[in-house]
This record gives structure tokens, C-alpha cells and sequence, in this order.
């Protein structure tokens, strides 16, 4: 009942994760509400972004196609020897924004999930492993994200680096506990455990 | 810190309707994790409705760039003495896909709203007008939605029929009520006042 050229922008934008047809609708309406030049903006943004952005060979971190490799680890001010390993291109974004860490990053590029089909195989390990041997990596950070997979990520990387002979290196996990601005009643039973046993002295 | 080629992505999604960062954020990361050749199906969809897709200049109702008017509207099988009044071209598809309506529609464009600074000027009511004593129509439904914007403007059309001296034709409102499968307890009150009022007999 729609026109075809419409359609076919809402079932484009339904492709997005976590858009159900009532929002590819919303926004296709937006679309062309608008002027054609704000959809050319967005049109011409999707075309160039392959092209414009590539992964850093050293840290899969997202660096601009013209660079080779990532500021962050070229920076001679970040500490080589600290090594915060996330899964997500945006993980190093919020920690750079906390303004706290001063080392450098591996993106794995996911976190091991059998349900979506992702195996330590596809995940930048192996170059973990490498990096942390050249650059006499003293701590790494595995901060993975707090859910199933991202622990038992963690927990596959721990026993990789005992098997790489790697066990001296320190390994840290980012603390669980309750986050700000939470009131305790409302908190579950899993972040609550993780605070009580984390608690410190005053 | 992004590439350049991925803030603008990021930034041209979140000019769309309730995509907030993160939201923006996810959509281009989604984008990137896929083929060249997927980010080209959204960008040539973009790119080709504003071309593709014109507004009916009897109902504005969307239709395909290569029709002349709304195929709902020239389809003798639908009664032209009975029209429908919707804010969008998507509530045309909602009341189809109910399958119950034989009339037309007429689009408004919109809905009164002083705050979105959208005036009676802004939508397509003087053409509507013309309509109904063109094709003497014996019914107005006012399906504007059940908010103050579409309450206002309903009461607004009825006022402008009457100046036009079109007291004559039916005037009717969708009904007001209780949806399917909500639990009274959980009704407001608004609702609930309408329900009582609305009641029937059996």
C-alpha cells in the first residue's frame, strides 16, 4: 500500500539492531519529512564510513583509514606496559572519558558467545597474546563487560596467557559493586553479593 | 577521538526521531561490523525516497512518484462519501489494516500544536473542505489521534465545517474506551472515564 521507494527505506532501517517496524517507519517518515539534503547527509555518511574507517593492526581499536596506527598507542604519554583489554570499539571511548587511564587498549572484537556464534577463534586473541610479550606488558585489565560473556571471555584469556607462559603478568578485573546513585533496595542479588564481598576498610 | 568517517555517521543518526548517542552509536557500529554492500542498501534507499515517493494532492496520502493520486482514492470500490481524517500518511495503514473501513482518507499533515509551532495554516484542511463539497460527502470520521494535539484539532475541523456551512454532514470521532486486553486496575483514569461514559447495553 506504501509507495515502493518508501518501503524499502523502512525495511533498510529495520535492519538496524533493535528497530521494530514502528520505528524504521518513524524515522523513514522523518526522512522524508525532511529536505532531500539531510537525507543525503545521513546517505552519504553510510557510504563513506567503510572506507574512511579501518582497525588498528596493534590494538582493532577504529583509527581513520589515512592513519596507520592508533594515537592512543603511538602516544609516547600512555603507558605501553598497562594494557586494558575490551570488547567493543566504544569500550575505549567510555574508559578514555573517565579521564583515569593513562595505559593503552585491545579491542577483542566481541565477547565468546556460543549463542551468536562467536568463538575465541574470532576474537583478537591470539594478538593479545603477541602484543604482550613485545611491549613486556606488567598488567593487563580484563574489562570485558559484566555479563556472562564477557566473564567467561575473561576467564578464556586468563587460562590462555597461563598457557603462553605468561602467568607473571599481573591480571586485573574492572570492580563490581553498586553503581552511583543506586539505592541498595533496589539493586540485585548478584551486584549486591559482588559489594559485599568487594567492600573496603574506611 | 572516533575516525572522522564514523562521527559523522554517529552524528547524521542521531539527527533521527528518539536515537539518542548510544542508539547512534549502535547503528553505526552495526554498520561498520557489516559489508560495504548492506551500508549501500540504506544509504540508496535514503537517497531515492525523496524522489521516489509524492504526496496524493487529493488526500496526501503517500503514493509512488509515478502515480497521479491515491489508488485507495480512485478505486471504485471504496465509498467517496466517507472520509477518514488522519494526522499521518502511516494511520491510513493502520485503519487498512483493520480491514473494516470502505471509505477514503484525507491526510492532514500533522496535527495542531503550538509548541511544535504547527499551525491550522500548516495542514491540509482548506483542501479538505473542498473535498467533502465536491464529492458531497455525507460522513467526516475525525481519526485524529486520542491526544490534546489531535482532540484540539478535531474540534478545530468541526469548528471550520460549520463556518463553511457544512453543518450538514455527519461528524463522528473513533470511540474511546478500553483497549483489548488491559487489565481495568491498570486503566487511567481518563480512559476509564470514557469507558463509563461510552458504555453500552447489551
Amino acid at each position: 500500500m506504501l509507495p515502493k521507494a518508501l518501503e524499502s527505506l523502512i525495511e533498510a532501517f529495520g535492519q538496524l539492531p533493535g528497530v521494530g517496524p514502528r520505528s524504521a517507519e518513524r524515522y523513514a517518515y522523518f526522512v522524508l519529512k525532511h529536505s532531500a539534503a539531510d537525507a543525503k547527509r545521513l546517505s552519504s555518511a553510510l557510504e563513506k564510513v567503510h572506507s574512511g574507517v579501518k582497525l588498528c593492526p596493534m590494538t582493532f581499536a577504529f583509527i581513520d583509514a589515512s592513519e596507520n596506527i592508533s594515537r592512543l598507542y603511538e602516544n609516547p604519554g600512555r603507558n605501553k606496559q598497562l594494557v586494558a583489554v575490551v570488547e567493543d570499539p566504544f569500550d575505549v571511548i567510555a574508559l578514555e572519558n573517565t579521564g583515569q587511564f593513562k595505559g593503552t587498549y585491545h579491542v577483542l572484537g566481541g565477547a565468546i558467545s556460543p549463542i551468536d556464534g562467536v568463538t575465541p577463534e574470532q576474537l583478537h586473541i591470539p594478538e593479545l597474546i603477541e602484543r604482550l610479550k613485545n611491549d613486556k606488558v606488567g598488567e593487563v585489565i580484563l574489562a570485558t563487560n559484566a555479563s556472562v560473556e564477557g566473564e567467561s571471555t575473561a576467564l578464556y584469556i586468563q587460562k590462555q596467557l597461563e598457557e603462553a607462559s605468561l602467568g607473571e603478568i599481573k591480571v586485573t578485573r574492572l570492580a563490581r559493586g553498586l553503581p552511583v546513585g543506586v539505592d541498595l533496595e533496589y539493586a540485585d542479588q548478584i551486584t549486591l553479593t559482588h559489594a559485599l564481598q568487594g567492600r573496603k576498610e574506611l
